[in-house]
């Protein structure tokens, strides 16, 4: 999918909002683990509830990862779901990979081409040969983890370089020399506030994916004040707050309202905006 | 495994080699491929080979993770046909993860837990929280990426904050208010040559993973003239010279022969330091 291409669903379907499969057997509705695959199970059921209120999809790869065997084969089965069912969504393996370029292109691999993500996170600390195996591929994009929402944020990321450049712009200013807003989103936390104006100055036009909304306290209403760009150039995630918003046999209908809810709110914002 | 008993082994096997896995389907010898698991097949054969002259295993999560399921399925047994048969090797998982609290938590319990590795890479780039879950399993360690071997190591990790502490100075540093040389190592690639005296200045006790030894370039003598401690400190891994050694029949005694070479280099070195 390319940016165009997302802009147009934004456009369409008057929403910015990426909903986290953070799919964990402990919070999922205890009925549910008489299937024979719960974690798909649950996944779909939300998937079908939310799809039309959400422009994007993120499974975050910790939480297949640690069911073993039985953990990938539901993410397969999640990512082929959305494929077919839901063809217009754009899909972000929440993984973090990054390391030297030979070990990069076998990740590029499996998420690109063996899973058919659409976009893959990256972090960006061991520099470009670790990011640029990545971005050789039509229509996939890289999400450089830039600013993020948690609070060991404050560890590295904020480290002052030369004077007036923290790490986290030294990231989005050097990887602008491996990429373009075609092939390449960054990571910037809700929970930043104001600090997406110095985000937006050196990145004006790419998008950014903005976990942290929700069960981590990030303001919609601040994230869109100070990063929302003229095709809007937001991804905003919600997890926990959407897919475990009820742990009934209702807990599907009460995530579709969950994301309904944020998309009425997403609708109001682009319209202020003047983008529909 | 404990400090004390990785440096009891480093002893008596005379050696601190690493053997990395990083099995491609693309590079093990062709007639493995009418196995019926392939990967698990050359794996068993190149420890069986290297297990005398070597102290720990590292297989490279990248390579398993772009073959799906059979990859992921391969690299249980691998882990378990370690355990079971050579007890005494330390077995690092080099996956790079590193994710907000709850999803660290996730990895944590998926490597230690599940896969049952000693020891797992981790980036550091989000701080303090990606970190710490890892850091309450006894007898397990976090290995933070420090100074890497590649390239893109120029990009961020030298970028010097307050004057005369460079990023990877300051990882360092601030790392070690969340653990200790007993739960700890840091990645300090090979081809980094005379910094590791700067990494030294910062953390004179931890063990070091030094990859970068052989295809990458670095030299094991200044490695070892620059990093190593009264207690060796210092973990090197060859991946591709030893496991690709040779591509016929032989390939596994080949693999032997080459990690009986360097294990032969790092005795004698361990001798002239005293340590044996």
């Amino acid at each position: 999918m390319n940016k165009k291409e997302l802009f147009e669903n934004i456009k369409r379907k008057k929403t910015f909002l990426c909903v986290g499969l953070d799919t964990d057997l402990k919070k999922i509705p205890p009925h549910l683990l008489k299937e024979a695959d719960p974690v798909f199970a649950f996944n779909r059921a939300i998937i079908d509830a939310t799809a039309a209120y959400c422009i994007a999809f993120k499974p975050n790869l910790a939480f297949y990862e640690s069911e073993g065997l039985k953990g990938w084969h539901a993410l397969e089965k999640t990512v082929g779901y959305i494929k077919t069912t839901y063809p217009d969504q754009f899909i972000i393996a929440d993984a973090k990979r990054g390391d030297i370029g030979n070990t990069s292109y076998m990740y590029a691999r499996t998420f690109y081409n063996i899973m058919n993500a659409d976009a893959l996170t990256i972090a960006p600390y061991m520099g470009e040969d670790s990011v640029t195996p990545f971005l050789s591929y039509e229509g996939k994009w890289v999400i450089l983890l830039a600013l993020t929402s948690n609070r060991g944020a404050n560890d590295f990321q904020l480290t002052e370089g030369v004077p007036g450049e923290r790490l986290f712009e030294k990231v989005l200013r050097i990887s602008q020399k491996w990429g373009t807003d075609e092939n390449m989103m960054y990571v910037v936390g809700a929970t930043q506030g104001q600090l997406f104006e110095a985000v937006r100055r050196v990145v004006p036009d790419h998008f950014l994916l903005v976990p942290g909304v929700g069960a981590q306290g990030g303001s919609l209403t601040d994230v869109c004040r100070y990063g929302m760009n003229d095709v809007c150039g937001l991804i905003v995630n919600s997890s926990r707050a959407i897919i475990y918003a009820d742990s009934s046999e209702q807990f599907a209908t009460k995530a579709g309202e969950a994301a309904s809810e944020v998309q009425k709110e997403m609708e109001q914002i682009l319209s202020v905006n003047g983008i529909i």
